[in-house]
């Protein structure tokens, strides 16, 4: 045996004790989420028994990160714990998650980043299918993208709030840099169209404006078209890409000019549509629907109420939807509908408002 | 505090020590496999270490199985143990892996089966374009389908790998059964259209002659496409596709004959290339490429060793190649090229054959 095979022989033997370590321990903790279901079954029923506590899940991995030493990044660390969850949750229930399709988008990332390897993630061509599947039960849990607004998604995810009885359960985010992507030696002053999703379009349509004015813009349906438009040869000129940093690594291209989001610090948002109402994690949000009267300072009378308790504001979109509500603001707030300023608050709210209605309450994104 | 929440905090409690222990311990393992690393580079070279080794992961993996008590089952703790893996290695070093794209199909799933979530992969247009990367450098390692053989894929795969410098390092199973799909309360005797892959038309061509003598039979890209296609009404009569689990979960589609594929317990094989020589795992295979003497009985000489020796023929496929080779033998057998038996063989077969070429020694699937 070579002195780097003895070396090496030492490092490994002690791997295999951590590994049975790691092991027994799995198997002792996926016990006693056995133990867990057992609980929850006899005092709740074995068909309305709840598995998944998403407030419960966002503390174990905050505790995950926060006691993290290394040498494993804590985000890494946190995953690993998302997929023992994940594995441990299969065992007594496999979930079935529905998202906004097609496969191989963000949305379906958002998803598997969410609720891990074990669960089933269903695409579905519409998000009323997502909503009407949460709702009826066929699928656990649905996973829309709320931050679009350019395509008029939330518009249309407001409606379906007011539409379907689905409460959000949770919240994800992903970090997405839009980059202005060539084929390796174009020179990016001589492109001619610039393939890009609706929603990248739109989250750079300044840059454009001031970079390419006069160059076509060709909206296609994935972010993987544009890149693959981008990076093959084409009669119709020299074609660039917006794309994040998945499509440098996927497709041949280059980054011709990095982070062109009109926006720094671009995250997409994602929600979970759920059907249960999720208790206090410690870090939570809260989403209302609200319908203010209409009078001049209505929008203002609304959110006093939220400076005066010192209730941080996170976000807030106003709509105007046919239907029942004409005019409506979507909210979000930090704190949870059982913390005692929340509840006060929506005592206020109610007076202020014709309508209000609590979309969720649920633990903000940890990852 | 109710009866419920007191059970459930005891049990939480204990998952809370546990899951402090189980982080200690993966911290622990991540520091061992970055002095697994120091090593390497001590001895190999920072440029020339070769930090993933597929044949100990492969005893890992079975160790993992062979111990595991439960309640978790053996499959899902080995899976968490792919990804305890996989984040330990691109502490290191992050992997890039080349498949045979696009994003979403089965090599995307056989890529992340094998080399877990930690690794970047990258889906390329042509099986070339993965040889390439692989050899190039420029992608750590590849994925490929080789079970496709009614698409031509070996044939195209085989002539691959004699034109490029390219070893197997190892091998994945995904078990794939094709079911007959339609929307619900649809006749399966009225369908007009079936949608498929290729791949799937002709894994079950002899059920459809049977069955569907007479119906148009779509070809479409992916599975995706094939149910999508199915699942919605069209003027162009009614339509069934052929597809998997997976798109019982993903679209509103019922079985209406399950597993019509020709042989039973159909499971696609991939193969991942790279370019290093794999050490014995105990349990291995080995691909060759032969190309026999052009005289009667060639093949038989050619497999004669085998027997006598003992060794398990896993397949074999003729293939007639234009260019140098004019008719090859691809043949995979069990055991490892440094086993005595089986480099007694390989001198044997030199003697009996025009040209023989290893393509690789790997560990057999372990998932």
């Amino acid at each position: 045996m070579s002195d780097q095979e003895k070396e090496l022989q030492v490092l490994r033997d002690q791997i295999d004790r951590i590994d049975q370590q790691l092991q027994t321990l799995l198997n002792q903790r996926a016990a006693c989420a056995q133990q867990v279901a057992e609980v929850k079954q006899k005092y709740q029923g074995a068909r309305d028994a709840v598995f998944y506590r998403p407030e419960r899940e966002a503390q174990v991995l905050r505790r995950v990160m926060e006691r993290n030493t290394g040498p494993l990044p804590e985000r890494d660390v946190a995953r690993l714990f998302r997929e023992v969850m994940s594995v441990c949750l299969a065992l007594e229930q496999p979930m079935r998650i529905a998202f906004l399709g097609p496969e191989g988008t963000f949305t379906q990332q958002a998803a598997v980043k969410h609720f891990g390897l074990s669960a089933i993630t269903a695409p579905l061509g519409s998000l009323d299918e997502v909503f009407r599947e949460v709702e009826a039960g066929t699928a656990h849990y649905g996973v829309v993208p709320i931050e679009n607004t350019s395509e008029g998604m939330v518009n249309h995810t407001l409606h379906l709030f007011s539409r379907f009885q689905i409460s959000i359960v949770g919240e994800v985010e992903l970090n997405i840099h839009h980059h202005l992507l060539v084929r390796p030696n174009i020179d990016r002053n001589a492109v001619t169209r610039i393939y890009a999703t609706q929603s990248a379009l739109a989250q750079c349509r300044r840059w454009l404006d001031a970079h390419y004015p006069s160059v076509e813009r060709v909206a296609v349906a994935t972010n993987a078209d544009a890149a693959r438009e981008a990076s093959i040869e084409s009669d119709l000129g020299l074609a660039a890409a917006i794309g994040s940093e998945l499509a440098i690594e996927l497709y041949p291209l280059q980054v011709a000019v990095r982070n062109i989001e009109d926006q720094a610090e671009s995250s997409s948002r994602f929600l979970i549509l759920g059907r249960q109402e999720v208790g206090p994690s410690g870090h939570d949000k809260t989403s209302i629907l609200v319908c203010a009267h209409d009078k001049p300072g209505a929008l203002y009378d609304l959110l006093a109420p939220f400076r005066q308790r010192g209730i941080s504001l996170t976000r807030i979109e106003t709509r105007t939807l046919s239907g029942p509500w004409n005019s409506v603001f979507y909210i979000d707030f930090e704190g949870h509908v059982s913390d005692a300023p929340v509840q006060a608050l929506f005592k206020e709210l109610e007076s202020e408002s014709l309508e209000l209605k609590l979309l969720g309450s649920y633990p903000q994104a940890v990852l």
